[in-house]
This record gives structure tokens, C-alpha cells and sequence, in this order.
């Protein structure tokens, strides 16, 4: 088109598409190109305003790294991420969560039963529940990846002081579906707020905390993989969530157990635990894939 | 909000952001998450095409530097540019077009009747015209800042065997409002593809051409700056810029003049055109402040 304006620009480009281009590529780059234009009409968006924005891509580029994921950490608390994840999720199972910045791969096996608390000094969360099918049965052979912050409010890969498999266990089920762990209970805190994101959160008058959570990846044999997360009741971000994290089906009590009632078998802490500790119950429903 | 939904995170959006922040942040941000939220919800994006698309931007970053805007060329190809400027052009004044990635600061000045042809073996072009008024009268003191394509298709700064200001020059306006230079008839080129946004043109069965253009920035006391582009009108890209960039106003008719008719005074090259050569009119409307 030599006469390309403001009203038919978005026809113009829906004509530049090649007719034998994937279709599905299609529809995401034709509604993703309406919605950019819709955008920039509403808002009447000046040369200084697409300046700034650019020059926030730019910073995010440049803060970014095999570590650093800046566009993930915008997409999270624009709450694209929590949208992605409940386009898809299944309302018979668990709800999925955002899997967030600190996964690794490889965490080293952990019996039902075992510990990831340490030598830190926390009191003692026991958590466990049961991997089932949507009708109730259990699971044998489903595997959790497990992972959380330690009572400083970081994860092993962002503190030097921490090993590298810190509060990171992979557990598998048996017969029974049972998982159970213990370890501390995780701190709240907050996404890295010192790039260009931080400047959004901080220019829109948000924070940029979240509310203490443990991770899960729970896999199994026929089932759809579930990411997803638990936190306690009480939480004081529960409804502030930067990342849109929480879902109601995933807040759980974190029960005040009295002093000397740890469960005296099946767990590698029974000796050491004579104080009160908190317990939280938190079965995992899978969905056949 | 504990209970965060497909259908309601928008809102918990809204919701997050603080009362006293910036009324017109408000405004854009408002708009850029309901129309980021619709994209996803009408196309029902996948994880895996999210991951796409955060590896594309990511990709998009690391190619990025001083010198290399893939984001700017990004909003190019997808139109953004092209609509910002048209929905800032005044309709009483010549319609302003992509300033592109090539402008460079601090070009030497260059008489009315200047040559920046120099030593390149191409036939000539007389560009001229009048900046003026939206009532026709002349504009003294303007100045037009002037580049474009060696005959090889490349830009000085794209090209080591370019003088850093070949094809850029300075001219200033007397009272008859007049500016008039020698040089070459300008050729199309591609913008960079050897980048992400290069593979998204060629996913999208997209060229990257751009028609020929003559590249301009004018500016008068009292009156609102222009940046546009000249394009000929028997260009082949014409209707198909890359970059959304030719506008009705902008096409103009490159016309064939005899041998040995070359302009006989006020004019550097004067003496040395006995051969045919090109001429292009194009007067200039400045909007007042
Ligand atoms: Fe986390
Ligand atoms: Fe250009």
C-alpha cells in the first residue's frame, strides 16, 4: 500500500502475511499485531512514550543472562505467566502455578521421610499428602521435584553460603501415593527489583514481594505434569501475590503441632524433633494426559 | 486477591497498582496489560509458544548494542513505528514518515545547490523544493538535515569504505524558503534479517525490503520538527514497504531530464553534467507549534 494510514495500517500488515505461512503463526501474530495497534491507538501513544518503551527492552536485554531472565520476570508480574498457566490447567486437578526464576535440574533423591532442614536453624515444617487421580486412587511412582527458599528468604542459587542442592529434594511415591518431608517453612520474598522490571513495579506503586511457597514439579507415567505451589493461610502477600501466583486450591493451613507429638517413625528427623513444629497436609491431583 | 482466575486477573491487575502513581502511567499500562491479557486469551497461548516468544525476546536483546536496535527494528516491521508517527501527523503539514536506524548526529553543512554525490559513478539527481507554511509562504532559516544510500545500498555508518558523512549534509533555508542539492538517486535495501527479527520476517513469508527513499529532518523556529522521506513513484516496493513507511504525499514523480539541460548556475556541479539526469520537486509543509 502507498497509502498506508493510521486506520488501515492493520490491514496493511494482515496483506504483508505470505499466503503459505504456517497457520497457526498466523493467528498469533495476526491477533498479537491487532491488539499492539488497538493498543497504541487507545492510548494515543507519543514518540516519547515509544521511546521509553523501547528503551526498557533494551535495558531488559542488556540485564539479562543464562541466569538473569528479565522478559520472564516482566511477563510474571504483567501476569501473562499466571495467564499462560490457567489457559491450560484442568479444572479436575491441581491447580498449576508459576514454576519461577529458581528451579535446577538434577536435585538429589529424597526418601519419603527424609529431611531437607538440616542444620538450619527453623522450626521444623513436616509437609506431606498424597499423589492421586482425579477419582481418589493414588499414584505409586510419581516424582516430586521439591524446592524452596531456607529461612533467609533465598534459594541455594542465589546465596554463595548454601550448597548447591540446598533445599532441593526429588522424591518419588510408592504404592500408597504418599510423599513426605521435612524441612523449614519458607520465607516470603521478593522477585529481583533492581533491573528494569523493578522500575515498572516501582513506578506503578507495587511491590515486589511474594508470599512464602514450596515448589512442586510432579510428574507420573499417563498423567499430565503439574508445576505448582503451596502456601500457608496466614500469609501476609497472600493477596498481593506480584507474580498472580495464588490459587485458592493451593492455600493451605500450616497446623501448630504441639511439642513432643513428631510422629515417631518413617521420618529421618524422629530422634531430634522434641519442640512444637507446623505441619501442612497437601494432596496432589494429577489429570490423565 | 487469593483466588486468581483466567477470567478475573485483569482486574487483579488493576487492582495492584497504586493510587497515587502517575495518571497517564495508569493510562498506558491499563491498556497495554488488557490488550496483552486479550492476545493470550483469544489465540489460548501455549506454554511452549510463550517460551518462543521469551527466547525471541531475549534474542532480540543479545543482538542489540550501540549501534544495532533490534527492538526498534521490530516495531518497524510490526507497524508500531509507522502508527506512533501517524497518529502525531497533522494533516495541513507534509506527513511525516520512519526516521530509521541510519541517522547520524553532526553533519556538515552543505550549500543551497550543494553536491553529495562526489566521486560516485551514478547518474545525477537534482533534489529541490520549497519549505514552507501550511499557507504556502516560505520558511527562511530552516534547516534540512539530508542522508541516504551510497548507489551500493548501504548507508555510510553500514559501510567501512564510506567517509563516516557520505550522503549526509546540512542545508539551511534563505528567504525563498528554497533547498536544492545534487547527488545519486537513492536504492532500496533490506533492513538487517540476519537477526530474530530477520527469522520472524521470513516465518511470516515476509520480504525486508524498503522502496528508495531520501531521508529528511526539518526543522524551523516556531514550528513542529519533521522527519520524513521521499520515495519515487515507479519504485517496486513501493506498495509493499517493509516498514510501513511510504505515505500518498511522499510518492513523487523522479523525472528524466535531457542531456546538456542541468541547471546552469547555483549549482557546485555545474560545469561537469552534460549527460541526462534525474530531478525531484518536493516542497515541504511545516506545521506551526
Ligand atoms: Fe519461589
Ligand atoms: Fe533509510
Amino acid at each position: 500500500m502507498r497509502n498506508v494510514t493510521k486506520d488501515n495500517i492493520t490491514d496493511v500488515f494482515m496483506g504483508y502475511l505470505g499466503e503459505d505461512m504456517n497457520p497457526r503463526l498466523r493467528e498469533v501474530m495476526s491477533s498479537l499485531v491487532r491488539h499492539l495497534h488497538s493498543f497504541a491507538r487507545e492510548v494515543n501513544l507519543t514518540h516519547e512514550e515509544w521511546n521509553t518503551g523501547i528503551a526498557f527492552l533494551e535495558k531488559a536485554g542488556e540485564i539479562s543472562d543464562a541466569e538473569r531472565h528479565e522478559f520472564v520476570l516482566l511477563s510474571d508480574v504483567l501476569g501473562l505467566s499466571s495467564l499462560v498457566d490457567m489457559l491450560h490447567s484442568t479444572p479436575e486437578g491441581t491447580s498449576s502455578s508459576v514454576l519461577g526464576p529458581f528451579h535446577i535440574t538434577g536435585s538429589p533423591p529424597l526418601a519419603i521421610g527424609g529431611d531437607m532442614r538440616k542444620d538450619f536453624d527453623a522450626p521444623v515444617l513436616l509437609a506431606q499428602g498424597i499423589v492421586k487421580d482425579p477419582s481418589g486412587k493414588p499414584i505409586k511412582g510419581a516424582t516430586l521435584d521439591l524446592w524452596q527458599t531456607a529461612p533467609n528468604g533465598l534459594y541455594s542459587s542465589q546465596d554463595p553460603d548454601q550448597d548447591t542442592y540446598s533445599f532441593h529434594g526429588l522424591q518419588t511415591t510408592g504404592a500408597d501415593g504418599r510423599y513426605a518431608f521435612t524441612s523449614v517453612k519458607p520465607v516470603e520474598y521478593t522477585v529481583p527489583s533492581d533491573g528494569p522490571v523493578g522500575d515498572i513495579l516501582r513506578a506503578c506503586g507495587r511491590h515486589p514481594w511474594r508470599p512464602s511457597h514450596l515448589h512442586f514439579i510432579v510428574e507420573a507415567e499417563g498423567y499430565r505434569p503439574l508445576v505448582t505451589e503451596v502456601f500457608p493461610e496466614d500469609d501476609p502477600y497472600l493477596d498481593r501475590d506480584t507474580v498472580f501466583g495464588v490459587r485458592e486450591d493451593l492455600v493451605m493451613q500450616y497446623q501448630d503441632m504441639p511439642a513432643g507429638s513428631f510422629p515417631e517413625s518413617g521420618f529421618e528427623l524422629s530422634g531430634k524433633v522434641d519442640d512444637a513444629y507446623l505441619k501442612v497436609d497437601f494432596d496432589l491431583i494429577l489429570v490423565p494426559k
